[in-house]
């Protein structure tokens, strides 16, 4: 019965979102051996002034 | 000093929000015996297509 | 079909948890009108020396 | 640069563990199409008994 | 290698973001002796009636 | 009335815990300009078997 949240980047197109729901899920049905019903998963999107690496935002990388 | 985060599909009405709020409170303050201005509630809002179950977006459910 | 993580000091009692999951499931399923078993909640317990208010510990408040 | 979070009930063999953590990085990096170096992924593991379906913990599911 | 989630209530400037992003990085790089690279700070920000302290949303405090 | 959560690997010295909840509450009321009080911060650490980076667990990194 795992929760999954996945914190990335905004701007990924429909297409690549139903993909990456798809197939963690389907990663995480194989590794643990549970039924596909029981796999949630959230994408929670992050702007890109909002999250940095080494204290600079992701928007302010060259 | 509970801190409390809610996930859950946006769409839901202003009203049923503020009453969400207050009534995990009140669950939270008679369960653990806490006094309410210790309990922080946070909603987080899921966009139909950004939570999956089963790998299924909750967009492309029946 | 929430998802709510509760994070919260440790050293509560069985009891006292399995009072909280029900009674905050129950303030879910009330105000936004869900069906209980679409309702998952997670308590994620806290040590008193890792989590601060004000930046000093709950460990070493008085 | 995702950063996933999964929640899963505790009791999973070291294998299991090292499986979905190499799993799960392999379907961002392919739904997403990131470098490897850049998935981050952090399991919490979850008490039997701190974690309920529709306000039943999972230590008492039959 | 640190990752940081700030629930903060939105409506700050992109400066104060800014400083915030760089001024936690840094306490973090400090306290840890940790190398800026290693440090993500991830921003998510909360709408006045999605924060509620004692059952209340901030969004209705006086 | 900002929530703080750090995820970061065990291990770490009472000491340096201590300093860090301090030094990343100063961080935030110097930032974002709010008093000490409103700050909330939470460690949760991380087993090295339970974080990966690029998939590989740092408890096997070289």
């Amino acid at each position: 019965m795992p929760v999954v949240q996945i914190h990335m980047l905004e701007g990924r197109s429909p297409e690549k979102k139903a993909r990456l729901l798809a197939s963690v899920t389907q990663a995480i049905v194989e590794s643990l051996e549970v039924p596909p019903s029981s796999v949630r998963v959230i994408i929670s999107e992050m702007r890109h002034d909002h999250f940095a690496i080494g204290g600079v935002p992701v928007s302010e990388r060259p």
